[in-house]
């Protein structure tokens, strides 16, 4: 490797520990609760805006739709190769035993959640609130599905 | 509301609730700090496989390298936001004071940030290997000078 390449491994080596503290090669199932914790800590805060505009306590925006939209569907692609073996305990987690004893319907359940925030981005791209309110509505109910099903109410270890 | 409309509003609060266990209208230090947190954790794994092909440890995929590059230009949008006064403390931290006492520089050293991760984007998106490598490295060298600077070693309350 020259020596510019080197710099720029070192760079970005550096980051990646310095940003999430733990290497990246394999990650250890404190790593991936954590990890998922914080895809549904973000997909929270996008889903605030989208909740407001479609209850009507903010003004439609379609910026703000698309944007959120767009954020809300790709963070749903990215938590559920987090839940693989082992990883149902390591640290404090609400991620029911049912995922991985259950783990079809659980799948099943994540595809419904994608499937409503590829809706909902497609109707915010299109502007139409209507559609729109409808997608965030079926969002809506997919999260709480899932959550009904495979969420604890307490963290467990 | 139409009973349709109040279904869907309650689907989403008690999603947006679940999910975050916080109200989203006004959020309190403890959440800005831990939305700060997901969002440098999220992205720390979409740099991963960036950081791999960056340095010939994976083979260049332009697939992946675009998918991982719209995610941290698209994460390098949200958490400056999140360092509003008051959000030096509230929870354990590692962002510096001097991120309040110089924010001139800290929104500087973000949209350096900013900027190298949509050259990145751009150098995925045209598929160019060469460029894409320069690109992470300059990505790196951002994160790392941000972290240099504003970021302390220690958590901090």
């Amino acid at each position: 490797m020259n020596p510019i390449g080197t710099r720029f491994a070192l760079s970005l080596a550096a980051c990646a520990a310095l940003v999430t503290g733990t290497a990246q090669a394999q990650s250890k199932p404190e790593d991936d609760i954590r990890y998922r914790q914080s895809v549904m800590n973000v997909m929270g805060r996008a889903l605030g805006p989208l909740g407001a505009m479609a209850q009507g306590k903010a003004p439609f925006n379609a910026a703000v739709a698309q944007k959120n939209a767009m954020l809300v569907d790709t963070l749903l692609s990215l938590p559920f190769n987090a839940y693989g073996p082992g990883t149902d305990k390591g640290a404090p987690t609400k991620a029911d035993p049912k995922i991985w004893s259950d783990a079809a319907r659980f799948k099943q359940s994540s595809e419904v959640a994608q499937k409503a925030a590829a809706q909902l981005l497609a109707a915010s791209n299109a502007g139409d609130e209507a559609r729109f309110k409808a997608a965030v509505g079926e969002v809506g109910k997919a999260c709480k599905s899932c959550h009904d099903d495979f969420r604890t109410k307490e963290f467990r270890n």
